[in-house]
């Protein structure tokens, strides 16, 4: 199942919709199944952690749903709320460090965005680099999960561009966290659909250009054992959202166009834009 | 007003306080004024988003409400569900860098904790560093919002210990995001009590032996200056947390005991304990 949030044109409320090739079916009302939630509420994104229950729902409406042209919708994260981004760093085998070594990054869980959002470019007096990568959705909470066990733990799967302003004086966790610079989607796609997620392979575009084809077979630490590493430190929890790592990474100006492919995940088309609230260059 | 998060013995439901010196006073009740939440979720802590109506309620009820010695319960993170700690790096006169060019390093959300959960050692192996320091809770969302208009858009105050795994070839933001890294407490004190952050000062003991005592009126980059320039690349939600940045680091062991009182604020006792998920040394 490949279940997308969008907004429709001239309405800013988020939707739930089955992306299915260029269409999108509404499938809001199954989200019904999601009870309100009261003070305090429990960590981790309502909608992944209600996921079996909310896509019974969807199998359920899909049929009689309305449906929409791709091209009609803004696609937004398809997670509303991550808790948290966990980035795989130096994380492909040609970077030569053990798995392990390096650790994970951070990403403020603020700068997950979609692809109706582009790539908001706040810093134009810097220069922004793409990184196309896999992105893993965590779909129930674990800690210290063996990694024979870890893959249990996903909720699914999507396309994610893990963009980062070019380090200079600044940590790496804050040239990660810009509004907009953890680009997820086009749609989650569940984990039954993904037997191994180091079969996937992705391409990456500038302007149509190729940048970067690559198998995540070629991953130092697989979706497995990332997950099994970080659950070493931290409660991961439904929505949280584990990321590859990168190869390709280059330049972006506003003005460009990045595209990337997996197989069975989909496709996405981000524009690299001048954010609202950029600074004076 | 000094709002506190706790559990009573024999009962893990989170409950509402107003600490009043050795006292807890039992607000739980005040929440009632938070209406229940359907999906999509807003980003933000729903208490902090809505801390003027709450605080409005807890004045009403707080003459009748029932009070706990403070030895009863257990202080848990005064902000249940913080979007994002932002953390100042660098950011002490005395560092010698001009604000800014160390910008912030990030700490999963996850982290966060309160006086009664510890800090909890998950790889006994390793050395953790304590870190103690102002910690900032953004009350209103904000962006690109200019220094002068930055302390608008605090909820309040509270001590934090931004305790942080030693580096070895990880980055800083994986060695910040253990569980319960993020100690903050004992009551997020509200932004009215606290005319001026910078003129605030801590005072910071291990095992009873003093090992820091500083003027936040040091820091390179004012609460104010922080919250403006991580504001310029992100935007700020109610419940998210900037922390000031650490000047007393030094190592920890399973046993100890951190101190922290900052005058206003109150003070917390935070005992170094093995994770429960340790992993064998």
């Amino acid at each position: 199942m490949h279940i997308c949030r969008f907004t429709r044109h001239g309405d800013s409320t988020p939707r739930l919709g089955l992306l299915e090739g260029g269409t999108v079916r509404d499938v809001t009302a199954a989200t019904e199944v999601l009870a309100p939630q009261r003070w305090p509420l429990p960590p981790g994104d309502q909608l992944i952690a209600g996921l079996p229950a909310v896509r019974a729902r969807i199998a359920a409406i899909a049929a009689g749903a309305e449906t929409i042209s791709r091209a009609q919708v803004r696609l937004l994260s398809p997670v509303a709320n991550p808790g948290k981004f966990v980035c795989g760093a130096g994380n492909w085998k040609h970077h030569g460090a053990p798995f392990g070594m390096m650790g994970f990054m951070g990403k403020a869980a603020s700068a997950a965005a979609g692809e109706g959002d582009g790539l908001q470019i706040a810093w134009p007096d810097r220069v922004t680099l793409h990184e196309p990568e896999l992105a893993i959705i965590i779909g129930t909470t674990c800690r210290n999960v063996a990694e024979a066990d870890a893959l249990d733990h996903v909720a699914g799967y999507c396309c994610g561009l893990d963009s980062t302003l070019q380090r200079e004086h600044e940590d790496y966790a804050f040239c990660k966290s810009f509004d907009s610079y953890g680009t997820l989607g086009p749609a989650l796609v569940t984990a039954d659909e993904v037997p191994d997620p180091s079969a996937l392979s992705y391409r990456f575009w500038v302007n149509d250009e190729l940048r970067g084809e690559r198998s995540f077979a070629d991953l130092t630490g697989s979706p497995a054992q990332m997950i099994a590493f970080a659950s070493s430190a931290m409660t991961l929890h439904p929505g949280d959202v584990v990321m590859s790592g990168a190869a390709d990474v280059g330049p972006l100006r506003v003005g460009d166009v990045m595209r990337i492919a997996i197989d069975t995940l989909g496709e996405m088309r981000v524009p690299v834009v001048l954010s609202p609230h950029a600074r004076a260059g």
